[in-house]
Parts: C-alpha cells; sequence; structure tokens
C-alpha cells in the first residue's frame, strides 16, 4: 500500500511571496551582518555602508611631470626669440613626478622643454600658465565625497579608489553559508564510482557539486555535507544541526511526497513548510521552508530539476542576504524552431539551443526529461513557456534568456541532423585550432538535418541518406529538398554500419537475413534516419520484407540508443555503426560501408564563421583522430561530393 | 642635468606584434601546463583536453516515476470499464524514482494510477506503452560521447555532467601566477596611511590591489610584492627572483624614461625589451619585455594607465596561457554629449559615462587625467578614438565598450549640473531603499545642467541659479532655457554658502566687502556656477567690483577645489558651502542661505526610473542624514517650488 501524492500547485509567484511572507515573519532572509575585510580580500563582495573619502587624493599639489617646478608668473615673456633664464633653486627646482611642489611654486615645465644652461641656470622658451603639469589638492577626490554607495559590488577600480581615499578595509555584507545535503541511501561518490563498477540503482551525486557551483557564482560560500540516507530520524537530526550553523539549508533530493520523502514531514515538525509544490516544470516537488528563523529548501531530485529551482529560489534568496537583487539574464529574440506543446497550469522553463543563421536567431528546444543533465550542459538558453499558454509555434517569436555570452553565440556553428562520433570529435580538435569556435550539434536524423537547412535553422546537416533508386548517398534528397539552394556536399568519413550484438554474438548473426530468426527481437531507428534508409534499402535488395523482423517497428532515435537497448537485453541485436557497439562494450558485425557527407549552403560554407570547420577538416590531427575511432575511412575527409 | 625622453610611438597593433613574435621566439606566453583537480575546484577552470563519458548514464534501466514495474504486453486492453488485474511480485513490482527496472519488466505507471485490492493485487485502469516513465541506459550520456569540449571554462552544469559521466577530476590549464612589483620610494601602504599622517610626496600604493583584482577576474594568481625602491640592482634582483618563481611579472611603474626610470634598462640587461612606448593615452610609457621565456610588462604608474595597460596587455596574455582568446567586452551605440578632441598619432581610450536618456543612449566624457582613479570608478565605458582622428564632435554616433551590466544602465538615473555632497548622499541613500537604482552624477555647474537637459543628456539637473534682476532661483533660467519643455522644480534642501578660510580665519575677513583688502588672494567658481551667479548678484548689490577683487579671474570647477586651493595657501578665501569647508577642516563664515533645486523634465520626474528617488526624497533617514551635515534647510526637501 503507498501514499498518494498531495502538492499543491501554486503559481510561481504565489509561490514566491508566501515563502517571503514567512521569511519575513521571523525577519529571515536579510541582509547579512556585515563583515570588515582588508581591501585585498574585497574583490566581488558588496559593499554594507557607503563609504566616503578620508583623505582627499593627491592629498598635497604633486608635480604630474618629470621637469622643473616654477613661479609661472616669473617665466610670462619667454618665447622662442626671447628665452627666459632662471636661476635652479630660487626659481626653477628639479621635480619628479609626483614630488610635493614646492610652496612658492605653481606650476611645471617638462624636462624635454627645459635647456641647461649650466649646474645653476636653465633657460626656458616659452611661458607657463600657473597649475600646469601641477595635479592640484582632491584633483581625483577631496575628502568627504563618496567614494562607492553601499550595495556596490567591489571591482578591481573600486579598490584602488578605496585605498586612495585612505581606506585599508571595509564593511561588506558576510557571505551567505549555505549547507547543501544530499538524501538518498542509493548515491554514492563520483571518486567510489571510478575504483569500483556501479551497481545498477546506485546513482553518482552530483547535485551537490553543482548546487556549490551555482552558489558560489552568487556569492555565497556553500558546504557540501555527506549523502543523509532516507531515514526520518537522520534526516531530522542534518536538517537541525545545519539551521543552526548556516544561514540557507538545501535539502536535495526527497521533496516529493514518496514512500521514502520525509523531507517535507520533517521540515514541518522542525519549522513551518511555507510552500510545497510549485506549478512549474521542471521542479514541481518544490520545498520552500523557514526554521528557526533559517530559510531551508527541499529541492528535486532531478538535476535539471535541482539547478532550474536553484536558480528561481536560491539564487535571489543569497543576493537578498548580500543586500542585492539578483540582476537579469540578458535575454535575446528568437524564431521558435519547432511548435513545442506545453501542458496548460504550469510554467514550463524549457532548455533550447540557440543558432544565428543568417539574420535570424533560431532555438532549438532540445530534449525535456529532468534528468537529462547533458541538455543543460548544451542549452544556450532557456524559454519559459506560461502557465495559461498550450504552447509555442514554429516559427512563433519567443524571449530566451541567455545563458551563454551573446559573443559566444555569434562564432558557434549549428549543426542539426545525422549524429556521429567524429562530430563531437570535430567539436572538440575545433577548438584546439580557434579556441572560442564552437559547434552545437542537434541529433535529429539526416531526413531531418535537410529539414533544419530548408528552414534556415542550421549551418550544416550531417547526413548519410541512401537512394534506394540509384545507391547514391544524399544528393537526390538534396536536390528534392533545398531545390532553390546552392549546396555542398563536403565528405566527412566513410563509416561502416553493421549488427550490434552481445559480446560474442550469442545468436550468431551474420547478415540481414539472419534478423528473421523466430529468436531475434530487432530494435530499429526513427524513420527518416540515414541508417534506417540503409536497412530499407539493403532488406529490399535481399527481398527481405519488414514483417518478418520482430521488433522492426521499435524505434530508437541514435545509434548508441541502439546500443543500449543490446547492453541491457531488451532487444538482442539492431543495426548501427562500429563506435556505438564499441562505446558499450558490444560485439559489432559489419556489414556494409556508408558515405556520411556534411551537407552545407555554399553561403555558409564560405562564411567567416565555418572557418574553423574548414581549417579541422583540413587538419592531420582531426584526420588521425577519426581514423583511430576504428570503422571509418578517412580518405575523402574535406572534399566536395 | 637631466635626460630627456626616448620613447617610441609604436601603434597598439604593431606593439601587440612585436610582443608576440618576441614571446613566440622562445616559445613564451603559451598555454600552460594541465593540472588535474577535483570536481569541487574545478569551476571557472579552463579544460586543457576533451572530456569523453566514461560511464553511459544512467548506467542502467530506471524508474523515472514512484510506481510499479509492469510488462506492457500485460496491460493491453486495460480501460476504466475493463481494468487489468496484475499480480505483485510476478505481474508487478512496487518501485522508486531511481530503482532499476526488473530485467523482465519494460515500463513504469505511476502510484497514483494504480489501485490496490489488496497485498498481493492491484488493478489498473489504462494501458501502458513500452519504455513508459522508464529512463533508458545513456537517456543522459552514453560512454564515449563528447562532455565537454578542451578550451571549455566549466561551469557548475559542467561539473554536474562530468561526474555523471564517472569523472572525479578533470585537467584543467594551471591558472598563470603572476608577480606585481610596485616600485617606488615614496610609496606607502594604505595600512601605514591609516596609522599616521601622511607626508607630502607619500603616495598610497594601490595600483598592485587593482592589478591583483583585474588578475584574478581574468583567472590568474596574483602576488603582490613589497614596493621596491627605485634603485637600479635592487629592482634587478626582484624581477630577476620573480622570473624564476611566476609565469608573468609585471613592474609598476618606472617604465618611462625619467631620472628614476630604470625598469627598461634593467630588462634590456636581463632579457630582450620589445617594446617601449605605445602610442596610446593614457598609458604611452609602457615597457614589453621577455626574460628568460617569462613575459614582463612594465606597466606606467597612473592608475588609469595601470588599469588600461593591463586590460590592452595583460589581458591578452593571461587568456591565453589558459588556451583562451580574451572575450570581446559587450558594446553600445551611443551619443557623445560633448565635442572631444583628441591628438593625432594616439589611440586615445575615453573613460565616459552613459545615461539612458529617452530613446537615446548618450555618452558624457569624464576628466581625462591619468591620474584621476575616480574616473574609473564613475565610468561605464571606454570610447576608443583611432590615431587617425582628430577627435569626436558632439552628437557623433560612437561604440562604447561597456564596463557596466547594460542591465545596470538601464536603472541609472542621470543627474548633471551643480553638485551637492547631499547628492551623493542621494546616491547612497536611494540604494538603501532599492538595491539596484544607481544615481550617476557629472559635475558642471548649475547652467550647464540646463544645457544638458536642453539636449536631452540628463534626467535631471541640480541647480542654484539666482535671478540678478528678480532675487528668485532657477525659475526664469528655466523659463529661458527650456521654454517647450515641462519642467519641474523640486527642493532639495537650502544650503549655506559662506567664505572658506584657513582655520581661526587670519585675515579676519567677515563680508564681501572684505575681499577688496590688498593682501587678500580669492579663488572663484567658473561661469555659469550658481555660486559665480550668487557671488556677481551680492557683488552688485553691495555696489563692489570684480576689479577690486584679487584672483577674481581664477577659476575653479567645484566646492572642494576652491576649498583645497584655501588648505594648500594658493588662495587665502574662496565662496562655498559648508560642506566643503568641513571637509577640508577649514573655517566657514556663512554669508548667504541659497536654495538648491532638482530641475526635472515631468517626464521624467513621473518615470519608473526615478520611483527610487522619489521615495528616498520622502524618506526621514535621508532628510536626516542631509541636516546633519551642517548648513542644510530640508524643511522644503521634494516639494515642488
Amino acid at each position: 500500500m503507498r501514499r498518494k501524492y498531495y502538492l499543491e500547485d501554486l503559481p510561481l509567484d504565489a509561490a514566491w511571496q508566501r515563502f517571503q511572507a514567512a521569511l519575513d515573519r521571523v525577519e529571515a532572509g536579510r541582509a547579512l551582518p556585515a563583515e570588515r575585510v582588508s581591501l585585498a580580500e574585497a574583490g566581488g563582495r558588496i559593499t554594507a555602508e557607503p563609504f566616503w573619502a578620508r583623505l582627499s587624493s593627491p592629498h598635497y599639489h604633486a608635480a604630474a611631470m618629470d621637469g622643473v617646478a616654477v613661479r609661472a608668473a616669473e617665466t610670462v615673456g619667454a618665447t622662442e626669440t626671447t628665452p627666459c633664464q632662471l636661476v635652479i633653486g630660487q626659481q626653477a627646482r628639479w621635480i619628479d613626478t609626483g614630488d610635493p611642489l614646492p610652496l612658492e611654486m605653481d606650476a611645471v615645465i617638462m624636462a624635454e622643454h627645459v635647456q641647461t644652461l649650466d649646474d645653476e641656470r636653465i633657460e626656458i622658451r616659452a611661458a607657463v600658465a600657473p597649475w600646469h603639469h601641477v595635479r592640484s589638492l582632491g584633483e581625483d577626490m577631496v575628502a568627504t565625497e563618496l567614494v562607492v554607495p553601499e550595495n556596490h559590488r567591489l571591482r578591481p577600480v573600486d579598490l584602488g579608489a578605496l585605498a586612495a581615499a585612505g581606506h585599508a578595509d571595509v564593511a561588506v555584507y558576510r557571505r551567505p553559508r549555505v549547507a547543501i545535503i544530499p538524501t538518498g541511501a542509493e548515491l554514492v561518490t563520483v571518486e567510489a564510482a571510478q575504483t569500483a563498477a556501479l551497481q545498477p540503482g546506485a546513482i553518482i551525486e552530483f547535485n551537490s557539486l553543482m548546487l556549490a557551483g551555482q552558489v558560489a557564482e552568487w556569492g555565497g560560500s556553500a558546504t557540501r555535507q555527506s549523502p543523509v540516507p532516507d531515514r526520518r530520524e537522520v534526516l531530522r537530526e542534518a536538517i537541525t544541526a545545519a539551521v543552526n550553523e548556516y544561514d540557507i539549508v538545501v535539502v536535495n533530493a526527497g521533496s516529493s511526497a514518496g514512500a521514502e520523502d520525509y523531507t517535507a514531514a520533517v521540515l514541518a515538525e522542525l519549522g513551518e513548510v511555507a510552500v510545497h509544490g510549485v506549478a512549474i516544470r521542471p521542479g514541481h516537488p518544490l520545498i520552500l521552508a523557514v526554521v528557526q528563523g533559517k530559510p531551508v529548501l527541499g529541492l528535486p531530485g532531478y538535476p535539471v530539476s535541482t539547478v532550474l529551482t536553484a536558480e528561481l529560489f536560491l539564487r535571489s534568496l543569497i543576493y537578498r542576504m548580500q543586500g542585492q537583487t539578483a540582476p537579469r539574464r540578458p535575454t535575446v529574440n528568437a524564431i521558435m524552431s519547432r511548435k513545442v506543446l506545453s501542458p496548460m497550469g504550469e510554467d514550463e522553463f524549457l532548455r533550447v539551443t540557440l543558432g544565428q543563421v543568417d539574420d535570424r536567431v533560431v532555438a532549438t528546444p532540445l530534449i525535456r526529461g529532468a534528468g537529462i543533465v547533458s541538455s543543460l550542459v548544451r542549452a544556450d538558453g532557456l524559454v519559459q513557456i506560461p502557465r495559461f499558454s498550450e504552447g509555442v509555434h514554429a516559427g512563433a517569436p519567443v524571449t530566451v534568456d541567455l545563458l551563454r555570452d551573446p559573443a559566444e553565440l555569434a562564432s558557434t556553428i549549428v549543426a542539426i541532423g545525422s549524429h556521429d562520433l567524429a562530430l563531437d570529435l570535430l567539436a572538440s580538435h575545433m577548438r584546439h585550432i580557434v579556441p572560442d569556435a564552437r559547434l552545437s550539434s542537434a541529433n535529429v536524423g539526416s531526413l531531418g538535418g535537410l529539414m533544419a537547412l530548408k528552414r534556415r535553422d542550421a549551418h550544416l546537416a550531417g547526413s548519410h541518406l541512401l537512394d534506394e533508386e540509384t545507391g547514391v548517398y544524399n544528393h537526390s534528397f538534396v536536390a528534392r529538398l533545398l531545390p532553390d539552394e546552392d549546396i555542398l556536399l563536403v565528405n566527412l568519413a566513410y563509416r561502416e554500419q553493421g549488427l550490434i550484438v552481445l559480446p560474442d554474438n550469442p545468436q550468431q548473426l551474420h547478415s540481414l537475413a539472419d534478423l528473421t530468426h523466430p529468436e531475434v527481437r530487432f530494435v530499429n531507428r526513427q524513420k527518416g534516419s540515414g541508417t534506417r534508409v540503409l536497412l530499407d534499402y539493403h532488406l529490399k535488395q535481399n527481398g527481405l520484407h519488414t514483417e518478418q523482423i520482430a521488433g522492426y517497428d521499435r524505434e530508437e532515435f541514435t545509434h548508441m540508443a541502439v546500443a543500449a537497448a543490446v547492453l541491457s537485453g531488451t532487444a538482442t541485436v539492431g543495426l548501427g555503426i562500429r563506435a556505438a557497439a564499441r562505446a558499450l562494450g558490444l560485439a559489432f558485425i559489419p556489414l556494409f560501408k556508408e558515405r556520411y557527407d556534411l551537407v552545407v549552403p555554399r553561403r555558409h560554407w564560405e562564411s567567416v564563421r565555418l572557418t574553423p570547420l574548414r581549417q579541422t577538416l583540413e587538419s592531420d590531427a582531426y584526420r588521425e583522430a577519426v581514423a583511430a575511432l576504428g570503422g571509418y575511412d578517412v580518405s575523402d575527409m574535406g572534399k566536395l561530393m
């Protein structure tokens, strides 16, 4: 017998307000007390009070040049033809930059405009105005002037100005100390995962790493605690101890209402649960509580939910406790490349990649699962789909919160289409040649890539589409789908396709015909993928029918997903590339060699943006690296086909 | 007898190329060796190699929900009216999120869709598709896939993905270690300056603080060494020792060619001086050298030159030694508010404040002296005036390299006009009420402020302009200069104006008439300033003539500059506000009470941007703080006049 889920569906703003109200009732979550730190340690910290100049700068009239100090009145009338002589020691004194101006002097003449006559006299050939080349007292700052206001993030130049104004230390808000408590008996450290094989069910604990990194970026100081098992008493003790010692406590996860989710119950015992369940996706099972005057957040355990709910709530809190308002992320206007349906009633935060193609910025949604941490790595931005909306149409304008520097987007090459490990290698080698080059690749199959080019969503597409009529790769598809474009087919490599089976090939499969054996459970690729086209072509050539193959209807979207299905035993065989088999330690029975091209509109191929890619295709290091993958023939790499 | 200056005038790009070539000849200034650091310490570091997934994530088929694992095939046909019963343990197994899917099962049904009949049986009322609510092996990442490329700055989410992919540590470029050697016998620490009065000629050493802050921002690690006196032997020893221990050495200053500038000579002895003198302003006397395979930079000593030359050369070097290209700063297009003349032959870097007024962004040049560190604090951006240009016209479009977050500009209130300490206090108190509010104020006198409003360069102007005819403040000037605008006059305070003299008033001055005494040396304010108008009005009222006052023609631009002139003895008396006298410990003889208003176009006054300012004017805390300054009457603060 299981408990059912009883979570609220509080709208985002209502959740924040209720949390604020709970914090305010006990005066929690406010700016922390100030501490004094030396200027050398104050960079990036936030001033807790205004700072006024204690000293003027300069604090005396100073020579601004190396030269002679003079009385301007005594230089009147000096010209090229009527030079003026001055007696050193009486009328003129040699002086270096920064030296105090002698009391009776009021100007400085640069050394190069001074003629030395002898040890006692100099000659000048131009008059000088009073205060010329003099930095007068307080020229920079006068005592009592404001140097920096309160709530100001100290930059290097602020440190200089504060020192010049006579401050050796500053009062800054203490950094919020955040305790991160991972929960779950299944958690293992990444260090442990490196030394022993992971058991099924064991999960590498990495959410606390991401949270600690976020906390540091926002100015807080995080302490990652050891994972706590899902036991009520233990959890209560851990939270109680953390609340005593830290300014904010984050419990991750156990924030839902499942059989082993005790966080909410424990927090309700210890303090006040202001919010349990927010109508956002991902991130719904979220707890916002106050215990002994300290904010306690129960963040959901799926990594994308963890990161996103931390962004939404923890970030604001950490800024606020340093007297700041969290800055808004920069945004960019983009066009949504695909239709996105979103559930009514929830604010959805969609991760997208962004591509600047021609004059448009195109946002392509990434896979939405809350467990896909790689989608956060690949995301260029977030699109918020409001809870009263059912989604976004293809081609609709959207505002994207940027997760990257806009300059990075300007140099990003967008590849959408068939995926291949050689593309990953390309992305990596490109950075070796041009450090800030970037390849963003989305995996939608060969046909999907050509459609993306047609919609102008990408700069290039990886494609290995075999024409069943002609037996030639890519040409006919490009001619049919992109008739008006000047398209280049640039070969990346020829690669082997074959059967992926368990080690030692237990079913002894050696040909396509073997797939019709009754004990075979096949796993297929999706329609439109190059591998699917290849399979169908050869089935036809061999007079085989799709109904003869058990599992022909089961579709996966990547080579790797096919290999994973074989490894886990849910299928006994799939068709794919050697690299996928090798990645999971599976056996590979080569059947075909296929051509894998980059399909690139000429205007992109010849653009500056693609220079790093062109250079990489020409580099020996890259060619050798692809060849070393095994199963690749790189003899035509970079050739126009 | 003095040496003359022999510096080159190398264009910026030529200087960089020559330095690069010198570095390349000895393979210096390249990416540093990698070091392995744990993920917990890797945030913000740059990968020195690509990282590929060691493990798939998840590494097994995992339940994505709390519920029961089933065989999808056995649920076919289940509907609301024809529920399907399953036997627990055989056909269904309770499972929690993250648990491994039992080998024979292929789908999960959420707990809330399951009806428990008894301890052995459950009932479901809908069929489920295979792989429903299952996170399949490698769904996130498959072993061998690229996790992050090389030359990638690690963000919190990257740390999570690396851990999920089985990496416990990463190879990152070592942080460049930078030694900063301040030179000069006149340097004192800011700590020393706090405990004892500064002697004329003593300079607080703060350039190394700014440099260390910059180095840290760029990813390096700086060591500030103790100041080294300007002695050739000592300097040589310090540089030799630093070159052995650090990756980059910065000597500051002594980079010019004056009597005590040994840096270039010492570096030429120890290694190769590639560049000495770059045609930039500020920053001309700059040394770029290579010693024992290490880059050594001699940066000029004026703080603005130090910061700017570090930006131009040290920044690129530090990024490069981490395998990176220094990111370009974001830019904004703006209109130059004033004409700026710039010398031919030098690239000038002009500090500007930026104001978003109506639909335009206006760039206002800050004072250009290389010693004015406060201009760096106040600067919102830099405008580069190329060396083939003689300057920029008023109203000309310029591209500004931003030194602040663009969001900060959007919330900045721009005040141009007469300055008053109460405005500094306003800037500070505003941030107390609204943490990210910002007041940028430029000091050009009352009349200059009204002109700025007319040009739409500011949101408001501080003004205390007395009409000599009517004896009324501001109204007639506003009516004459801004006839087409709907302008509000908002009182800030009444303040005392009086004579600023040395303590104990040695000349015993008590009235305007006393200024005509023969021993008096007066210091005046500039034409158009409210104080100048006030003086002229009262001189006329008293039948006094300007020629009777010695020093009437000497003009300063601020109250503080007037006070500083009196303190230093270059004048014996000036007219100004009490706060200025108090700031420098001078005596004040009150003569007049004047009205100081904020002149604000109604469209700005009523805008959201000015809300924090309106709120501050209404706050008791601010009112009390201004009253506490002394010499202020705050009875009409915030009133429309």
